[in-house]
């Protein structure tokens, strides 16, 4: 019998740390799982949760040179971040607890689409300042992106049948609608990611896991056909996304990083990025070094967009963030 | 008979330019070899030494949203950039080029040592800031470094005969002089460039080349043993060295970005990433994602570190930038 892998993860309670909590906890053979809660958040019913399907409970604050903080990582195999970029402080702080007490792989937290480094998207910018200060360290880490979510696919049906908030997600069509992009089941994310952290092939190295390639067009006709119900094309134009991201930019640059700004240009550069540039594609991913979770982990069987339209059809899960 | 690579290099006259560009023309049944030259340098004897030796000299200004450029780079399978990078507008509106001129592979100003991507180096963050540009238009590439220089690795000897000019050498001991570093001999560059612009697996990757590691005091003894003479040891500290670091820095962020401030903090850099953190190493450059020139290529011989001196010691060869 082989020990069991160590892993602690941070912002179990969240969607992306959910999916990878719940997979680990599948397979309690070969994982001791630790969910790295705040004090204060401790009783959310996420944690209840993990914790009866036997997740051990760690409260300990994230937060520069704290002892207990360390202590709560001494002895992992790996620590996962799925915290959001909101909480950089915190995960710069782990990071730096992660390196003291020497853990063997590090996963921070970037779990996005596929995009070049830098100038693209902030938000991805935010993460290669994650990485840059990971390799400064020399520490293990494997880098996960999972391409753009099923459950931020699908525009609004006419009858009203199922409530999408729209804030987040691709409802209108952007461009002409043609652009293939890599979308995934976010419940999908945690079966790929419990491959990853446990294959020595990974280790120093960003991968990539996605479940379907999709033009906006093939999702819309996918769910007209599920539905029966004809879906009137929104569109938003490359000079829409232009004009909301130099808005944004303005604003921010005049200091203003508040939650609106911020929202708007993360959004508008998401879109931007997946229905102009076209960057979150297979190709794209292998040319800026990813290895592709489908060929290292052939095996895993991902939930096709088709089931997840009609499980959301049909009430059986919920239209996701609605 | 297959067709020749066809190759054009920016920065052919200068060391690291002459070393790839004396190489290629070595292998003229493989390479076609064009030197870009801005046309008030044609004259240059660097360049009439390589026209000799059969290369093209073409001459053309490397300027933004130049049709002669693009004309310049039409129909290359490479395209080397050996520039500085106080020449980074002129490496940019290449890569533009090379990109509309749909060149097959583009190598750009790296030529340095492994250090990370970004904070510890500010010449370094530059290169990434030329890579990341690359990145963003999906241009074919690799990126070489080439470790610490011998030719900028020898104190002066007591007896004066060899005249090294201090400025960019390391020629203090760097903390306690027992950090090793990758040097590599600047006339073996080209050998295994000559190799990795051929090489598929290169592509769209960052590979490390370099001679042979050693510390400091190892390189002290060579000469000592080669010269018979005793050399007096002059340490440089991290404190120094951080001293000089920080006061550099404070000159850039008033706006002074002149020769002597730039060049203090990248000398400073330099030998506080080499000989304090200790990057220039095989195994950083493993984590770091390089492929191993040593590796790819086993069968290429470089130049022993003793011999270099010997060399330099009986004036077959000039010691560098002297």
């Amino acid at each position: 019998m082989t020990a069991k892998i160590r892993v602690a993860i941070a912002g179990a309670s969240g969607v992306t740390g959910s999916s990878i909590t719940n997979a680990l906890l599948e397979d309690s053979d070969k994982f001791e799982v630790t969910a790295l809660a705040r004090p204060s958040s401790v009783n959310k019913p996420e944690y209840t949760k993990h914790a009866k399907r036997g997740a051990i409970i760690t409260p300990v604050e994230l937060k520069a040179s704290s002892d207990l903080l360390v202590q709560a990582v001494v002895g992992m195999d790996v620590v996962i971040s799925c915290m959001t970029l909101q909480q950089l402080d915190q995960e710069m702080a782990l990071i730096e607890a992660v390196h003291t007490a020497g853990v063997g792989r590090y996963v921070p937290s970037w779990f996005g689409p596929c995009c070049p480094p830098r100038g693209v998207m902030l938000l991805r910018d935010m993460k290669e300042d994650i990485l840059d200060h990971i390799k400064r360290l020399y520490l293990p880490y494997t880098a996960i992106d999972v391409g753009w979510w099923y459950q931020l696919s699908l525009p609004p049906l006419p009858s009203g049948k199922l409530d999408i908030k729209v804030e987040y997600s691709t409802t209108k069509i952007i461009g002409d609608g043609n652009t293939p992009w890599a979308v995934t089941d976010n419940r999908d994310i945690g079966k790929y990611v419990a491959r990853i952290i446990a294959d020595p092939r990974t280790l120093n190295k960003t991968v990539f896991l996605h479940g379907e390639v999709h033009t906006q067009n093939e999702l819309w006709e996918i769910l007209e056909k599920t539905s029966g119900e004809s879906i009137p094309r929104e569109y938003v134009s490359k000079e829409d996304l232009l004009k909301i991201i130099t808005e944004a930019q303005a604003e921010i640059s005049k200091g203003d990083m508040g939650r609106p700004a911020m929202a708007s240009l993360g959004m508008a550069q998401y879109k931007y990025m997946l229905g102009i540039r076209g960057d979150n594609t297979l190709k794209h991913a292998r040319y800026l070094g990813y290895l592709n979770a489908k060929e290292l982990y052939p095996d895993v069987i991902v939930t096709p967009f088709q089931k997840y339209v009609e499980d959301v059809f049909h009430g059986r899960v919920k239209a996701a963030y609605s």
